[in-house]
């Protein structure tokens, strides 16, 4: 694995973001995984979730406690095998893992963006990342692969640069998020605008940071990542620290779900920033494909890449009804798309939590392989 | 319609609590509608949910700007037939809305409870409620009626007091609330024990009350009310104020749903306060008829009472299958029972916002007549 930061878009060149306005100079970090070939025809470009990062695999020290987010599906051997493939993966414009964001120091004012960082949409997400694999010297990706707000990325990524890949692998995603999930969305903001300590977004020179806000915001979206069957098996209406019920009102941490709940919520603050929260849930909430690119068969039937859509039953953020959209509208544009609910009880974070199953594996796997046959022939 | 405030529980026979502490006097605000039979065999007892209150139907005055919270369902050729039937309905125990609560002045001290009113469960608010049936000089009430919280409450009253209703009518309830439920309950606790202006639960001297936190407590409870269909098809992704989006990270209230959430949550806390919420919903995390009455063919098979469980399909915070559960029960314990599932798109707040649809109606009004016919007969 090669962890790597580079600058790009120079204020001679800056991006141009979908609101109008520009950004540059802009911090990528990135990593990759594998070699890529001589054709250069065998990159794979990672779109992380909503509070994911560039390291989606591996670990950069072996006391590392964690390997990356996506480790059970990327990896020698494994559903996106790095023997035969190069994978590159970066943090989101906006983010707060090494790219900037509103965190980053501005150049031109020497403090941190906060509030003054640039409204940001899945389509400037993209733009970037475009930057990155021209930079990289690669004209078309094998495929683009992402789940969630990954998902939307690759989506717009297949509207935008249609002849710039020749797969795109869409997870528990969907064309727009719906009304639903724009009000959660919507309360785990609200959550981080009234902690007094959010102070319009101007906290990165206080001592207190908004973390109680940003963990609520956290603790309310966690419940919607899992099914209702998960939390059920999984905690029940356990207990956390005795057998007996308490009776007093100030216990918070009473049933094990609520303590988890809360540990969810308190490392969570510990590794995101408030204002790339709000940025982000916003961007994802703004996503709509079709707005944008117009009716779903021409948005997608620009490019003739091979799409997979993967659902999961008991996903009640991004149902399987949004991935059927996507399915019909690529059939619709006559286009060669691979679909599969999987089943799990994991909910919407199934395509995490259950991508080291061989089900992911034995889809994804030869779907890639064939990709990659396709295009040799092509090349020859 | 009556509506009255008594004073029971006199300090001389107090209020027994389940947590063993005591309490009283206790005021308990009511209301009544129609006439009480002379053979006192007509009464209906309702239960209200979370945040309802005794205005269960009519108007208190002809510029009363919203009827009662049940009026579809309740008065003169309704569903429940206040020409027929003697309908009673009590705030809550705890609540704020005239019934004895934290608000409420406690005669020792003088000052509003606050964090010292003890903790409540629905077997207390079931307990105070059957004070006041006996204080009316009831004896057996024809049928006790409730949804969601308030269906909690009938199966108290049933496995309770067996011989004390003749029928009990349980709408988009369940014999205890799931882990998912328990999860929403908890994070809308914490917006208010949070929000710097909550103090412990010592706001009432104070000018600025918890109004944030209870605010978004209400708005997250409320999109588990609704069913991502009904949002969908009443908001989807229009716009509240322009045609255009805005690009503007502070406008949180682009979307309509964001509008109507804001909107919901404002409304929420003119009429409630944060210290009767966090008691409700922790009444509504511990109840588990099963772990206080045994397995429930037995809780239930204590009474020889007919039910009508009424679940609905698109309700995910109670869903058919925990309706289910109690009509297994019931069945297992040779008792009557009718259940039905409607179809609505409304989610849990069918129960309230289809009560007055003729599909109700229908169910509920041949229900009651048959229940009071059986019990005339046995009178006779």
């Amino acid at each position: 694995m090669v962890a790597r930061t580079v600058q790009l878009c120079p204020p001679t060149d800056p991006l141009q973001l979908e609101s109008g306005k520009t950004l540059g100079p802009i911090q990528v970090s990135y990593e990759t995984y594998g070699t890529l070939s001589p054709q250069r025809d065998n990159a794979i470009f990672i779109c992380h979730a909503l509070t994911g990062d560039a390291h989606v695999a591996g670990r950069h020290h072996d006391d590392e406690k964690k390997p990356g987010w996506w480790d059970g599906f990327i990896g020698p051997g494994k559903g996106i095998d790095t023997d035969r493939y190069f994978v590159i993966c970066a943090n989101v414009l906006g983010g707060c893992m090494g790219t900037t964001g509103p965190s980053s120091f501005d150049p031109d004012s020497g403090n941190p963006y906060g509030p003054a960082f640039p409204f940001l949409t899945i389509s400037d997400i993209v733009s970037l990342h475009k930057r990155l694999v021209d930079w990289l010297g690669i004209n078309k990706l094998l495929a683009v692969v992402g789940g969630s707000l990954g998902g939307m990325q690759v989506l717009e990524w297949a509207a935008r640069y249609p002849q710039g890949l020749a797969a795109a692998v869409v997870l528990a995603s969907g064309s727009r998020l719906n009304a639903q999930g724009i009000a959660f969305n919507a309360v785990g903001r609200r959550a981080i605008y009234t902690d007094p300590a959010f102070r319009d977004g101007n906290y990165y020179d206080q001592s207190e940071k908004p973390r109680f806000g940003l963990a609520l915001a956290r603790m309310i979206a966690h419940i919607t990542y899992l099914s209702e069957q998960s939390i059920e098996l999984k905690f029940g209406r356990r207990l956390q620290h005795s057998e007996d019920l308490t009776y007093d009102l100030r216990k918070e941490t009473e049933f094990q779900i609520e303590s988890y709940l809360h540990y969810q919520g308190k490392r969570f603050v510990e590794r995101f920033d408030a204002n790339s929260y709000l940025l982000l849930t916003r961007a994802m909430d703004y996503f709509n494909l079709e707005m944008k690119h117009g009716p779903l068969p021409d948005a997608l039937g620009k490019t003739d890449a091979r799409f997979l859509v993967v659902s999961y039953d008991t996903d009640w953020l991004f149902p399987t009804t949004q991935s059927q959209v996507l399915v019909r509208a690529l059939l619709e544009a006559k286009r060669h798309v691979t679909f599969a609910e999987l089943e799990s009880p994991h909910g919407h974070d199934a395509f995490l939590i259950d991508s080291e199953l061989p089900m992911l594996k034995d889809l994804v796997e030869p779907f890639l392989a064939r990709t990659h046959e396709a295009s040799a022939i092509r090349h020859a």
